[in-house]
């Protein structure tokens, strides 16, 4: 089972006033992480995909600040349907996970906007790269 | 059953490459809310608070756009514990659901880091402005 | 000299680590006080309109705090020339000057991206709007 | 005379409405490299110091895409003063300059917030890494 990897750096501007990185970030960051999984896996432009985030929950164990440098997200598959995705991601910094989030993705007619199949070269590299 | 109703401009800033709302800006407008909860409901600085968003889950339902210039963010209490709040929420646009989200804040002990009883006073007016 | 004027709501997010409104942030409100000006004066959304911003020069004078609450930010043109227009801004809180700024947007023709000239019917509704 | 290098990955939600970087973005990018300046030349926690930002203006060049992957940023010293710092800096992707930009950063006494000269051994590392 082959999970991706990517790493982020951690931006002064991620920081709150808590001193913390901010929890919306944390969205930012598994989106880059889906960003370059579909340019390194998928060898495809995300924005210019009919592709629509239908639910993301993030739960959050600790925080993550400046001083760490860097995030580590991995993405690994949990299913694959006819029209979406589901993946599951972990954020570790320093080796030690800080959140664990899960996020559905759904293909889309980019015509009508409704769902649609996951294109069959996308669907077959997806499961080939994650051994399925 | 008392429900807390915000209402937060859209910003040029918060649509991305695919033309809506970006994903994390949701998290962004859900933390909003629960600034104005805290300043409105609790006379509450939520920058002073020690308090953490211990989890959050979004369910998107409809993309929003830069021309719906506002989202109505309402927060009900789904759960109170010891230390712990439940808040779910609706974001609406021009009267129709958008998106809909669940977070969870863990009341903490400002200098040990670990999970503390939720003050009295903040108990019980949030359980008396929603009616329990 | 007519001046625009638009109204912000500062978010938990705007604020950095140091506590106060980062300063990026301001050139979100100004572009954000820019959006309004094309949909209050022009009837245009910026979104589709061919102009780019050239340059951007703030002066921070005072931080801001999400206890501000809100800023306002006041549009005046400085000038416009065949195919750019210079614009100053004062931003305000608690009727305190607290940034000044000034931004050059560009006119560009959407096939070439090429500057072009500024549209007839905005230009006179700028001039007029500002009592040039 | 030795000029700052850092290099910052571009991220999906850097990315606007008009398929570009957001000139806010820019000044994100700026600070970015100004924290890690700090960090690498000066061994210091932009977050501790008592610095501000005066002012900050930025020449937009060339628009930056999500496919161009990374900016360079560059900082160079143009002026240090008793209390105040004034760098410059070139933003390129590609090679290709996309933005050049000045700000002006200020030493503050942390007790009252004014003015105060910049620490002896900051001012003795920042002239000597730039070879005054």
């Amino acid at each position: 089972m082959s999970t991706y990897t990517t790493e982020i750096d951690v931006r002064f501007r991620d920081i709150d006033a808590m001193g913390h990185v901010n929890n919306a970030v944390y969205a930012t960051y598994i989106e880059q992480a889906r960003t370059t999984y579909f340019r390194d896996v998928l060898d495809a432009d995300i924005s210019a995909l009919a592709t629509v985030l239908a639910s993301l929950s993030i739960d959050f164990q600790r925080p993550v600040e400046l001083t760490d440098g860097t995030v580590t997200v991995e993405i690994e598959l949990a299913d694959i349907g006819s029209s979406s995705v589901t993946m599951t991601h972990e954020i570790r910094t320093g080796g030690e996970v800080v959140a664990e989030a899960e996020a559905t993705l759904v293909s889309l007619d980019p015509d009508s906007g409704e769902p649609a199949p996951i294109p069959d070269e996308h669907r077959s590299t997806i499961e080939s790269y994650h051994g399925i």
